[in-house]
């Protein structure tokens, strides 16, 4: 382990973030809402402790190796969380305690967007920017953490995805590689940014909210400016502006890469987790809009608009809402819970287990029948047109097991705190899968949890955010032995 | 595939089981209860079907391969439990319908124990026997299966037990070798029934009751004489008897083999499964204790007794109860549901997924761990002395992703159906576990469902029995090409 080196970096990353506190002071000073102070404050104190572990170490050089990699990604997420929750803590909302904060900032960071604020619309303005910035911010760091740094780590079978990723391929050194690959990827985020932006402000959005809400919406975020969400505007321009950059958000960034650079939609069309991709939202939708006329009533054209919206919403684990969906007939509830667990494309700002590995999990198991059948032979999992090594699937599965075997743990967990089964369910998947929403108690908000939820459920949005592995690493000893 | 051979195996398997009608009509005879009738149609019809299958196929001869294997074992269960359910039907209880008497029917064959029926203590002792027998015969299919025909069809990793199998390995044809396998586990298993029957008898229970727990207990089964279940009696001796009973025929019947065979208890002390299956019961044991005693506010020879006995009693997939677990504090009803799914132990009458692939997933996690942290090294997975070849993990990947893929479906189908979540979770884990009691709507039985539940339900106890893929590989069209 390269303690200094790593410790040096952190300083850097603080120092960085700290620069994000700049533009809700901005937001403050425009909008007059004496919001400032906390984050001028939460800016210093980052600011500080940034050049605290920096300037010792300013002169030291190294390179980073593999195993460093785990650490940085955790602290990264981990202790920009914590400090992002400091202006939340100074700006006194609703006296929210430090569990609340740090939930919060978690969730924003994560791109989780559950919440455990009631109240949004009467927020200042620079409290309600920050929020759907620390969301954006959290985007930008996924899609290079996904797209770069976890198929270099070798997390969960993402390696899979190592020779499409742009930049030199085998170069073993971190660093520049990273750098390369992320100034592509973040190109492209920020033209959707901006794209989005523009769209929702011609849809209608004030200036403010189309900002905001772009920034939640190409993070797969799903943090709003209203309690009510995408609802709030009741439009059906915005939903479907929405639907459609939730949908890109949460294709492979890497597609996106390749389709500009050639100006060809081929990259797309080739790709099978795509195809799934859209494929399981088509399939869902569908189902939704059946039950939401046939056992809700709900007349067609409300129907239709409900269950795509909401399909997409929670599908790619975004999380926004235009109805409260947990109260819908049936099982449809729990069928887009379901969905979440699939979640996004990896290589997307989308949460869940990625399309990928489901696609990978379908095929070994329809594998593991023609096996029976024919004990003989022998079958290779194909992807597209490449064959996969054992080693990849493997490690799927060793991903899904380990998902599914934590997220009993966490759900355990919260019943042993209070919760009922429904809320410790759905509360367990939505933080894990990034999603945000749940039901029951948690259907709306996070606020009436135990402190003690609420730090489990922030653990468990860091768990899901790093593909479990990642985090869970770091709790071996044979990690830690040099 | 040997229609014609299977047909003619099918006949003779239907005359065998008409027999297992004579008993209840003997006992119908000695209780003077006037429900004989119904046993002797149920016979006659058994008889004759069997006799009209049979009789043109009388001098067919030819042996059968691992593939018609499949369909002899699915139409072994699905067959006998259909005609098991005509006696049921024929004797007219409290009104039960086709979907009542089937669902009652496969419960008992597939040693499930769940149960349609309210009101089991004003049962003529015919009905009563007979449900007692059909777990008891179900049990003595499943050690087969378990032992000697799922892994030499390959099913879900099952094949690790292949070398360990009593009998001659290498021969490739499948009856001589399941029938001198047969009728060594046979008689371990008879002989536990009459070991267990007696000591109930010494502790009280009338004859009647002590048989027909006796059978239940061994057969993992659940059912009793009593709406109460154990509990009715009321006797720490009682239930003492019960939990060894149960513990000892969730173990691997090879092993009880091997040790009566070898006069020794060395090989359970160096089988690795039956080393995980003791620590996971004394782990939820103690659990279940301190929940009861600090939650419940039991005083603690109630809290040890109850803890213990529905600890065993879950954990091993039996679903005796003392006490309406379902309504215990906090986590632990669904803490004893999860202990259903891991299950007893591979080659035991216990359902569940069983403790020996639960080890290996837990090892295959571990290694992944291992791989990311050491990425160059090779690490095999080793249960006991010996490694494992990666066909037969992934064959066990396989075998967890596709159990959970089908529960989820049969929980979205079921609350399709109108169930809640909770109800609908808890049922299709307790009858694709082989479990019994549930949750919710079903904590004490499954009466109040709809036709359609009871038949999905049946459905998932078969799937549930025959270890998922005996039974999904009919489904492939690739199975039934020539
Ligand atoms: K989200
Ligand atoms: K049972």
């Amino acid at each position: 382990m390269q303690s200094q080196l790593i410790i040096r970096i952190l300083g850097i990353l603080l120092m960085i973030f700290s620069v994000t506190m700049i533009p809700p002071m901005g937001v403050a000073v425009l909008y007059k809402d004496g919001g400032g102070l906390a984050f001028f404050l939460g800016f210093l104190i980052s600011l500080l402790t940034g050049l605290v572990l920096f300037l010792p170490r300013k002169k030291l050089r190294g390179e980073l190796r593999i195993r460093d990699g785990f650490l940085v990604v955790v602290l990264f997420w981990a202790v920009l969380s914590l400090f992002g929750a400091i202006p939340l803590y100074l700006s006194d909302i609703n006296n929210l305690g430090i569990a609340d904060v740090v939930f919060e900032s978690f969730s924003g960071l994560t791109t989780t967007g559950a919440t455990v604020i009631v109240g949004l619309d009467d927020l200042s303005h620079s409290v309600l920017f920050y929020r759907q910035q620390l969301q954006w911010l959290g985007g930008m760091g996924i899609i290079v953490l996904a797209v770069a740094i976890l198929p270099m780590l070798g997390i969960g079978g993402m390696q899979l995805y190592r020779a499409e990723t742009p930049g030199p391929v085998k170069d073993s050194k971190l660093t520049p590689r990273i750098a390369g690959t992320a100034k592509a990827l973040w190109f492209i985020y920020l033209g959707l940014t901006i794209i989005c932006a523009l769209s929702y402000w011609g849809a209608g959005m004030s200036m403010f909210d189309a900002i905001s809400h772009s920034f939640s919406t190409v993070a797969i975020g799903g943090f709003s400016t209203h309690d009510q969400s995408i609802g709030w505007f009741d439009s059906s321009r915005i939903e479907m502006i929405c639907t459609i950059f939730m949908l890109i958000s949460g294709v492979n960034f890497s597609l996106h890469f390749a389709s500009v650079r050639g100006l060809t939609i081929e990259p797309y069309t080739r790709d099978p987790e795509f195809k799934v991709y859209i494929t399981i939202i088509i399939t869902v939708s569908l189902i939704a809009l059946l039950v939401l006329i046939f056992q809700a009533n709900f007349e067609f054209s409300k129907a239709f608009r409900n269950a795509i919206f909401h399909t997409v919403s929670i599908a790619t684990t975004t999380g926004f809402s235009t109805d409260n969906f947990s109260q819908w007939p049936l099982f449809l509830p729990v069928l887009l819970i379901f969905a979440s667990f699939i979640g996004g494309c990896a290589g997307s700002t989308g949460g869940g287990m990625k399309v990928i590995r489901f696609l990978l999990l379908f095929k070994q198991g329809a594998r593991e029948i023609k096996k029976l059948i024919h004990p003989s032979a022998i079958f290779k999992i194909r992807v597209g047109s490449s064959s996969l090594p054992e080693s990849i699937i493997e490690a799927v599965w060793g991903f899904f097991a380990t998902y599914v075997a934590l997220f009993f743990i966490f759900m355990l967990i919260l019943m042993a705190d209070g919760l009922d089964q429904v809320t410790a369910f759905s509360a367990v998947a939505a933080c894990m899968n990034n999603l945000g929403p749940g039901l029951g108690e948690v259907a709306n908000n996070y606020s009436s949890l135990s402190d003690l939820s609420k730090w489990v459920l922030a653990i468990s949005m860091l768990f899901g955010r790093l593909e479990i592995f990642t985090l869970l690493v770091l709790f071996t000893p044979d990690f830690w032995r040099s």
